[in-house]
């Protein structure tokens, strides 16, 4: 076999067999199939797609070219939700304990953010003392004990996947739907859990740009997941704003915090609300969306998911008094107050400039080297629907520097007003 | 200006301005653009193509990436024709001491083979002293007394191309229409000349398989030199069978002094003296095409066109003895006829098979490195449109092993036949 026959092969519109996709990923893997095969190989597949099987193929290539997560040892349902990389997204942060005060088990590893987006180690990070680097042996008690752990990525899982993302990255092949179906499936199938929701973002802060490939790409990862004998949901959601009201890592937290505490925002909530349901359904611990929907409404009442989130902090070395008293949270030294100059309904807030404002801060990183600030970050008052007058404050800067102007004017511009009133979705659909 | 943007522009299937073609040429030339993303946006070029401002640009980056032929030196009108490549190609040998016979100068570089296409150069090489490697001096030098040059490449001529080429054979981007004309283009404008003749081979045996794609590449190329003020002319010609009978070095040379003698095959000499006429015709030896060919005609009649190979073979070290008595050019120590086993009216040659055989025999290189056998080879005794008869020689093979069952098996299958009268048509159309 060699690889520029199967170069041309995908080039030409043809289905790849097994052998020929294992022989790619497995070469490129060891280095024995050069970097500049396989970004030409990837171009064709921008241009040519794959199958669902290919796509499947590839997946499992990926999947076993390094550690896969072996969590036979967590008694009972294991479940994951991984989303697509959105502004303000603190959800793993709210499902994870109300999934996990019901008995289902939330083993999770997560990432670093990078650019726009932030990650939810960096969030959990704000609070003193949290410790994401355990052994999966203890990974794997913690589990067994509370129900749930949020941990850094220790395992070696799908090498393959971060070579070659690192190679499309520079190439011009990111944007492929097989592609970024096969490289997020490889990495949450090798972390081994049984029942999946995806959180796929649309709009112009997410790398899906319209429902349509939006659609595409959460089909495709369902069928993938389903072929390897997951139980799989994709929840579609807009992207048109912001998730919630906060945006920057201790904000976010709090903001988390007053969720499971039933103080949430509303567009947050019913996220939250959205992708626990499916994780209860799909694991058998309710007999209808409607039942698993209650549960985890409860679970908020009770103050039960809020406790499990203690629990979780305490497990993992964090000081849990946090949980129960946010004004513990070191503050950021400047307040400022952005105040919009035009009136009328908003009607779009571009989520990718909200991340960037917060990046300014240091609330994200620019490269992956840079240092966080967890105090700083912005925390919005006018969502999309909200009807705002003129020098209304829209949105408040937390800083910990003098000069703002920079965010001040991101966020200004990131703000779009119309005449119309305007009824904003985060839903879009649901695939299963 | 960062390589990515520049594929994802491609890839996206915009136009790509001057500076963005030249930054990704020069870049990869000088090794700043890392093969891998050479690749990934040769594979873009595939699928988006290129206009015909974006393959000239191409093209002169190549051009501008090595030396230039300074042919200012030689007096007169500068001549170069160009085939992509056939099976039984000798015409150089013919078309170039005819139009230097007529005062119009032919400075030619050429290649050697490579697979189943022969190089001029290894034919040449067939006439025992022949020496392809002289300086430029002494290359603008023999141009200025005798009209004709045909050596190997001795000045760097696109080195962009060369390392492109390399890359492309190893990625599946070989079949790219704007990446070929600007191959070919970019080494033929180095090479200096005013006028120049492409033949371009369609049919089973040469890199355009249909006469849509080869349109496409000829049309693209003469617009090419056009832009670059060059006088130009494409011929496209049929390649379902060997060019000739003769496959094989010094079989080839025989079979062009036969040509030159005026006792060529049909087929062969039609095409010599078609290109001989274009390149008459646009150096502006004759007023029309008929005096440019009645002209061509009248060098092989005369033997000047014979007389200048003589010149040539001279000039470059070469015993001419060999031209006026082809009986001294060493045989082949076994002499094998290929019988037919159906009959009916030959309807095809696969010229890649028969060059493939040839090439067995030890009359090409499968890879570079290879030694020719420049007595061995095979000689057609029917063509397309003959009628064969059960047991009728179809072809002689000049080996010098023993056991030649692969090649006679080859030959077999090569052949196609129909109960179908076939009338063979070499030249398909000519595009100035």
């Amino acid at each position: 076999m060699r690889a520029v026959d199967i170069i041309i092969k995908k080039r030409s519109g043809l289905e790849l067999s097994r052998e020929e996709i294992e022989f790619m990923v497995n070469g490129f893997t060891k280095g024995e199939i050069e970097n500049y095969q396989m970004s030409a190989f990837t171009m064709a597949v921008y241009f040519r797609g794959m199958t669902d099987n290919e796509a499947t193929i590839l997946t499992k290539a990926m999947l076993n070219s390094g550690d896969v997560l072996d969590l036979s040892k967590i008694e009972g349902v294991k479940v994951d939700k991984h989303s697509t990389g959105g502004v303000g997204d603190k959800t793993s942060l709210v499902v994870a304990p109300i999934v996990a005060s019901l008995g289902i088990k939330f083993a999770k590893m997560s990432g670093r953010g990078l650019g726009h987006t932030g990650g939810t180690l960096d969030k959990l990070e704000s609070i003193p003392g949290y410790n994401i680097s355990i052994s999966e042996e203890q990974f794997i008690k913690q589990v067994n004990e509370i129900g749930v752990a949020l941990v850094g990525q220790t395992a070696d899982l799908a090498p393959a996947d971060k070579k070659l993302y690192a190679l499309r990255d520079v190439t011009g092949t990111v944007e492929s739907i097989p592609l970024i179906a096969s490289s997020i499936m490889s990495k949450k199938l090798a972390s081994g859990s049984d029942v999946i929701c995806l959180d796929v973002k649309v709009g112009s802060g997410a790398f899906m740009k319209n429902e349509e490939q939006a659609t595409r790409l959460a089909n495709l990862m369902v069928q993938i997941g389903k072929n390897c004998g997951k139980k799989m949901t994709a929840v579609l959601t807009n992207m048109d704003e912001p998730l919630g009201f906060a945006v920057g890592n201790s904000l976010e937290v709090i903001e988390a915090i007053n969720t499971l505490n039933g103080k949430g925002p509303k567009d947050f909530t019913e996220l939250c609300l959205t992708i626990s349901s499916y994780l209860v359904l799909n694991s058998g611990y309710a007999k209808s969306l409607e039942e698993a929907r209650a549960l985890c409404i409860r679970q908020i009442e009770n103050k039960e998911g809020l406790n499990t989130l203690a629990k979780l902090i305490h497990a993992q070395g964090g000081d849990e008094s946090y949980i129960y008293d946010v004004d513990k949270f070191p503050k950021a030294k400047y307040e400022l107050e952005v105040k919009i100059r035009k009136a009328g309904h908003v009607s779009r807030i571009d989520a990718l400039a909200i991340g960037n404002a917060a990046m300014y801060l240091g609330a994200g990183r620019a490269k992956l080297t840079d240092k966080i600030d967890h105090s700083v970050g912005i925390v919005l008052k006018k969502k999309v629907g909200d009807i705002v007058k003129e020098n209304d404050t829209i949105a408040t800067i937390y800083s910990n520097k003098e000069n703002n102007d920079l965010e001040i004017k991101t966020i200004l511009d990131a703000y779009s007003v119309s005449n119309d009133a305007i009824e904003p979705k985060l839903i879009i659909k649901v695939i299963s």
